[in-house]
């Protein structure tokens, strides 16, 4: 009988955070403890170190997940554990969970097996409190730009016209598309409105991106909020309230130590999903790491069309940061549904759909390659692998040239990845073009052309009206010279989520394009892609339980 | 030039909390750290010292607040301080300031002058996410049964009779009436709903209420959510979901200790409102104090006519505490106020206002005296007052047989109030002869009558017809044998906020009775008190700030 995760991080005698930060130079006095096994870190550590050289970055991403699962964030926690094992100096960087996916599908999201974060029911519940500070701080705005209607509205902000939407960290279709300020006069401006999840929310972009507590006030206080009848912007700034909300994240803004379950040091911080958000950690945090360590190990969420591509061309050209190599993972089951076996029949072996499967690893190989980076195929083996399976895999890797390496991390923590980090370190050694795939510069059909073409392997993009509208509207304001933020399901390379594999002549549907005037980007909604998710028929709620000792079931 | 509060709680030099806490035999085995400043208290000293006798108990009150302020918290943390320069061993609890006051109307609360709780700053922003973690749990049972009813409604829920609702701790008058679920299908089935602020929450009361972690699990399953289409009640247990709630509330649920400006030990925990809730921080809290501490001070919120009432019908009731004085709070500006000067005015001298509003600090100390204990008034000197208002009000005290003291505690801190605290020792040791107002077998209408006549001086109670319907129900569910949670007006004595003084010839309007079943009492909503606060024209957000070291502006 396996052991499930959450049984697995509860074994562990964690050791105080105090000590963990000391195995990489963080002294007390850059540490702010919740509890003994959780701390914030200082930024005055970045400051202080800002004239080192930063270590090496690599960046952990995956195929397209499916239901059969892949194991990204196990490999990124076994791969830093690994490293540490070598002797060489190692970070991980990830990014914190959402309460919507813990109590919706899938538990919890701290790795898993023996490569694990811990403590892993804090980690998975409240943490230190940030995702409630963003939650918080997104709907002062809310309020008060309400209340400035009510009161009389002297910015005259059409109400028709207010693009900002109130949050909540929780899986609520419900709340999707809601009316606010029904009934009495006394209940404020009637006017329709709408929850997104806290991690789509902007406030968690700007989080993620700011690189000082000063550029997050100015990055809050130019939000987007609305226009008025004019058609003008109305900006955060103009509601007089971005102090408030700098001072609401004053501490939200500081990255997180926690540990892995074999004591190696990990910042968790700051985490927009990579569907409907750009995906990655905070720039402060992956830059503490850099700084402190030798080698940094992150991961940017979902597949390499989404996570990858964004930590790509929007955290690393905004954070300057130099990534040195990237994993891609896989697994055999995965790849096997990627060649469209049905989830039951996963375990029976399956050679030829597995190849088939492999379609898609290859184009997330290639977009890797397109961006000018090293890489390396994880394989993050199951019980149920075949040899023949196994065999197959390794040809198929060898025939394109492409290096990979089989990993345990699940079973055997850092040591299941010891080759996969000795290949990583010589990768890093290799000198690389990256570069991000389009130039800002470029027009904004331009970049999402460029980015469904070259990356998702489409024809070519059609906007709705309201997209080419949004466009022209935007190319008059000057908001066409950002990044883009794409907004696309994780299941498929395409836009519809039932499309396995590398699907061939397809094109992209842009809905909606978002300005993101904070984060300083436009976010690209494609296909049905939802910024606030729904629970499923049984949510994992469901399965929950703590008893009079605290001790916790039903997490994963 | 007088300091701000906020200046004189940023000088201080605070001590870390592992010491203050070893000022009461507190070990580290028993803390969990939030920074140096801040801790989470185990439950189990409480377990530990069950046979230990408790001590001294010790209410503060005060009249009904006006826009001149009374000092009631201020008063306070003063008087623990006081205690404590005695040799007292002295704690004191308190409730966790709301969000919404403070970004809405007065910044911060903790006290004021020299006699505040610190670190401010912490405790009225996010403090240790006690406030966050109950409106996850508040909300994640409106997703639950939203979903619940999207996935098929097997419970067959009345989607016209839900009476949970959605919470954020925020002063938010557009999400007081909402229309949830708008448009696809996808989005969940329509229906009305709107959010509370989240203190005024029935997972606050019974946080509050509850007295270990399996009691908090029961009481949180036992929360009616909505009734069948056959008219029967559908509870939080039957959506299955009470494990998960507790989850969510497990460090909730542990009170938190922070420090006096000198360094005196205090349990900051739980904070309902006491006009729209029951106003009294948790009984965990006040009974870890009465155990580790000879002299415990609490507080209650507003006038006497709320939260003592509270206090001392419900909390006591359900807590089995026994109160030993009652120390009721009152500024002469206040009085003046009262006594019908208008605001602008009250710096004058005006001892004939001032005497007339003293039939309101009459009322609160006739209510205190039938609940059978001893009381003193408090009088927080102001630097406005005169010599002939201060003598005439000594004079009024003399003649009535009203013990009193003067207090100079904002700007004295303990010292300010070393004759306050003497007497209250000596109140202490008098034999007392406390006892709820009603007794819960009596009728609900009988209950809000008592409530109503003895306390408030209403002539009687009218029940609108929606209220005589829903005690028809209760009394067939058999849910009127529960003591009574007034939600009214703060202002006054009666339900309309423009009364000042001891209004007479009266009647109390119950517009709508709320059955609190996990908390274990009715919910009386009286005049047009609201469960969701506004924000004002200028909010206090529009007044803060940050700057990069992280000091903070205008948070009071």
């Amino acid at each position: 009988m396996f052991k499930t995760d959450l049984e697995i991080a509860q074994e562990c005698v964690l050791e105080p955070i105090r000590d963990v930060a000391a195995k990489i130079g963080v002294t007390e006095d850059d540490l702010e403890y919740y509890g003994k096994y959780k701390a914030k870190v200082s930024l005055d550590l970045l400051n202080r170190n800002k004239d080192k050289e930063d270590g090496k970055l690599i960046l952990v991403t995956a195929i397209n997940p499916t239901k059969a699962g892949e194991g990204k964030s196990t490999t990124t926690v076994g791969l830093g554990d690994a490293l540490n094992r070598m002797g060489k100096k190692t970070m991980i960087a990830l990014r914190e969970p959402s309460l919507g996916p813990v109590f919706g599908l899938k538990g919890g999201a701290a790795g898993g097996g023996y490569a694990q974060v811990v403590p892993m029911e804090d980690i998975n519940l409240h943490f230190t409190g940030d995702m409630h500070a963003i939650t918080t701080a997104n709907n002062l705005i809310s309020a008060c730009l309400d209340n400035h209607i009510h009161q009389g509205n002297a910015l005259d902000i059409d109400i028709e016209h207010v693009t900002w939407k109130r949050c909540l960290d929780m899986n609520d279709r419900t709340l999707r598309n809601i009316r606010i300020g029904m009934g009495a006069k006394a209940n404020g401006v009637e006017r329709q409105d709408g929850f997104n999840i806290t991690v789509a929310s902007e406030v968690m972009a700007v989080l993620c991106l700011a690189t000082s507590l000063s550029d997050l006030k100015t990055r809050l206080g130019n939000m987007l909020v609305a226009y008025n009848t004019k058609n003008e912007p109305i900006y955060v700034k103009d509601l007089g309230i971005e102090g408030a909300l700098a001072m609401v994240l004053k501490d939200a803004i500081k990255p997180n130590m926690v540990q892995t379950l074999e004591h190696n040091p990990v910042l968790i911080h700051g985490g927009p999903f990579a569907n409907i958000a750009h995906g990655c950690n905070s720039i402060l945090a992956t830059k503490t790491c850099l700084k402190l360590a030798d080698y940094t190990v992150t991961e940017a969420g979902f597949g390499a069309d989404l996570g990858a591509e964004k930590f790509l061309d929007i955290k690393c050209r905004f954070g300057n940061l130099k990534p040195n190599a990237v994993v891609i993972v896989a697994t055999i089951r995965a790849l096997k549904q990627h060649g469209n076996v049905a989830y039951e029949d996963l375990k029976e072996e399956n050679v030829e759909a597995m190849l088939e499967g492999c379609a898609n690893l290859a184009k997330h190989i290639d977009t890797v390659k397109q961006f000018g980076l090293p890489y390396i195929v994880a394989i993050n083996e199951f019980a149920s692998d075949t040899p023949k399976e196994v065999e197959a895999l390794e040809n198929w890797c060898k025939e394109h040239g492409h290096p990979m390496s089989l990993s345990q991390v699940w079973a055997k923590g850092g040591e299941g990845a010891l080759d996969l980090a000795e290949k990583v370190v010589a990768l890093c050694e290799e000198e690389n073009s990256y570069a991000p795939l389009y130039d800002v510069e470029d027009s904004i059909e331009d970049k999402i052309h460029t980015i469904a073409t070259k990356v998702y392997g489409a024809d070519g993009v059609e906007f709705s009206e309201e997209a080419k509208q949004q466009i022209a509207l935007y190319n008059k304001m000057g908001w066409d010279k950002m990044p883009i933020c794409m907004a696309k399901t994780q299941m498929s390379l395409s836009d519809d989520a039932k499309k396995y594999g590398a699907p061939k002549g397809f094109m992209i549907t842009v809905r909606e394009l978002n300005p993101s005037l904070g984060a300083g980007f436009l976010v690209a909604l494609t296909g049905k892609v939802l910024t606030m998710p729904g629970l499923p028929a049984v949510p994992a709620a469901n399965n929950m339980d703590i008893d009079e000792e605290g001790h916790i079931k039903g997490l994963f």
